[in-house]
């Protein structure tokens, strides 16, 4: 997982949030955005996802050699995973074991295997700041199997914990995403943190694909660590952007696969 | 899971439903459950059992020897997963495969191992009449792992079809239960159709493992094939019964052990 | 709620299943739709309808002089209340209450009040067939006010235990359904059991609103009880048509208001 | 809602948590707490209560002249409502609208009416210090019947909360809890800040509700508000406590009655 030199050919993964309906609800193009990534963050029934709303999203993500990812969350349909919820860490670990093992029964009934696991929305929030929350995590995925990945941004303590549990960790960049001087996440509550322009997004995800450096809101350039860059599929602009992206990063010569070999 | 000859020494295994509380709420006493049978049927979410009680659960199986089996179930928590319910297949099969995943999932994080299948409830009663139903249960369990065993009713449509899709299958009796001349049980609107006495109770599962017959209710003995029995823990006179049975099974010499090696 | 004879000015309700999101997810377009019905039946968050999406619809409903109608259902998220279920008496009963309860405090936050029921989707077809289950939608609706409208097909079960409880009834037809010569609904499994023709479908309403009868299969005009007609909203051609029906309707001096006074 | 002088009859409610059950779950023995309660705090389906068993309970509670309050919750069915979350403000107030309002169709139904709304668990305790929480609280309620009480603890912002948005509020104290010098319940994480012994409970019941005060952990007496106390009934200790405070409230003449009329 780490990132090749510049000099080799440039390599990356696309990872994106999937699987996202309930029911007879649907959220996103989860099809077209099959063709665009390489990694598919599934929802766990948690926020969203029931069960065979998460196997049609398996079968379509093995078919197309997408690696699985668990997009474990708090159990909050009604809010879709987005609220803060305070739990005690024995239920938060045992809800992100239950989570994880029912999907890696639904990839297993299609012929496929999860390789990594994603937090999902408060919990993903959580998880980069509370160490607490973070070990969870790492605990509970550690417990099940120490061998799969936890997805998160770098420099949070969500990696940290993962790392310090034993598990492989890879970083995430976000393609839409201001980036400070410091190579952090500009707040999603200032001006100007999400891009909306798909050739300026696609221009600079190949720039951190072959420089591994994004350009910041001061104009410098930094350096981003990005195993997998997350795009996202829920409006139909987003899916174009995310279309885009890949079409540049194609048109480059970058290898795109998922950051975890199947 | 052939019954033995009654020449060699007597096995049997005693099978129950364990981890059915959610959340706050707690039904029947696992803990002494635990202690009497060999074999635990544990809730995994839709008609009962929370992923914390259902690790607490494991746990406890777990530390006892005791064989986890999945008790899956319509989602259905409001109605304990007896109101009978159309589901067609494709949900119904994912259905199956999430729970069973996340308790097997859970059984990882504990050191334990899924080993069989049993549907709950008006699962288990609409499998066992209903052909599609049954074979969707086979055909989800089968998608996860051809050895998992299919826990169900001699004779039942449910382990038709389960051994039709390669399962291994294993035939459960009940302690408490009467049953006819033609071994079938009696309904349970008829009047005697469930025994009260434990010691008439215990006497009935000791003549089962050892002689393979039970007494149907014109007196006649007829032979009943049972891997496990099913006995009950939801009431502190049901615990007492399903003690006196192990009581009077281990006085006897009877082999208690899983019906499936774990 | 009888129909006008055909010399009077006709009147008519037209009436569409709305705010049937949950969450983060939606369904349908309710602000058009809201400008073409003058009935809202409001999901109750059993199928659908989460707190927040039923206020914001009942809002819009007020604003616009809609009817409210409580759009009761099966506790059944993930299957949006369309799979049957068996629901004992006392606790479908209770369920009615409930969701009618939780409407009723919603509009009136509003500034509105809700008028009638109408059970949705597998509750309202078991209800137009099964007396049991009809005389419990009935009865938990006339306990708690005896003044609200029982919605449904002319000729069910539903109707006549709604009548026989005590509560005003309404008949409804559908917009887009094919009518057999005696005047009931051809099945949807049928060939042509579903009218997609924005234009034939608006002339068929306005016939029934003038005249009070339809075009049935064979070609005969068939009396068709309407006091209200039911037009979805559900995808966007489904939206077209509703907008086209009102268009005709009004263009031919039809009265469009709730069947029943706010 | 005010205290009696003490030269008067003393009077005094009693109110406690029930219909805390889901489904098959249950906790606590309802009817006999119904035998020493005047006001029955309903659980309404988001942290306990299915809709058969608010019936239940508020048959029960009718039948006996209880107070019929709303205990609003959380929607966090497996963490009991007793878990923080943060709720946007227009999803808490619809939350709590639409709970209040199935409580109060469920009582029309059974012939009694909601005359008092009580939040529960991790609301309770954040709407008693966070201001937005309790205005969102306040609103709901004022916004469905301005006539209804809200009980909460004297002095919180709960119930300022409420009182500027125009509701009749009434104090609660805790029968079982040790109180600081200033009248402030004693934290659950200080020793001794709940009280055990049965006899020790009712006499400082008896002393608030002739005298109006408590005595603190220091010796000292302290005046508490306390338009009604509190009795728990989750354990048998708990019923045996609350069946002694009463024995002992009546032995010494006092009125007890609902705080509110019904």
């Amino acid at each position: 997982m780490d990132r090749r030199p510049a000099h080799t050919p440039a390599r990356l993964d696309l990872n994106s949030d999937l699987g996202e309906g309930f029911g007879a609800w649907r959220l996103g193009d989860d099809v077209r955005m099959l063709d665009v990534v390489t990694s598919a963050n599934v929802a766990c029934g948690f926020h969203a996802g029931d069960p065979a709303t998460m196997r049609h999203t398996v079968r379509a993500a093995v078919a197309r050699g997408a690696a699985l990812g668990a997009h474990v969350a708090y159990r909050d349909l009604v809010g879709f995973g987005r609220r803060r919820m305070d739990v005690p860490s024995e239920e938060l670990r045992a809800d992100v074991v239950y989570q994880l093992g029912a999907l890696q029964a639904v990839a297993a009934a299609e012929g496929g295997r999860v390789t990594y696991v994603k937090p999902h929305g408060a919990l993903y929030n959580t998880a980069a700041v509370d160490p607490r929350v973070a070990e969870d995590v790492a605990a509970a995925v550690a417990a099940v199997d120490p061998t799969l990945v936890l997805l998160g941004l770098p420099g949070s303590v969500a990696l940290d914990a993962a790392a310090a549990a034993g598990l492989p960790v890879a970083a995430e960049a976000f393609a839409d995403r201001a980036y400070t001087p410091e190579g952090r996440l500009v707040a999603r509550s200032e001006p100007g943190a999400v891009l909306h322009d798909p050739e300026q997004v696609a221009r600079r995800v190949l720039r951190l694909a072959t420089d591994g450096v994004v350009e910041a809101t001061d104009g410098s350039l930094v350096t981003v660590r990005a195993d997998s860059v997350c795009v996202h599929g829920d409006t139909p602009g987003a899916v174009e952007m995310a279309v885009r992206v890949r079409a540049v990063l194609t048109a480059a010569g970058v290898d795109l696969r998922p950051f975890v070999d199947a």
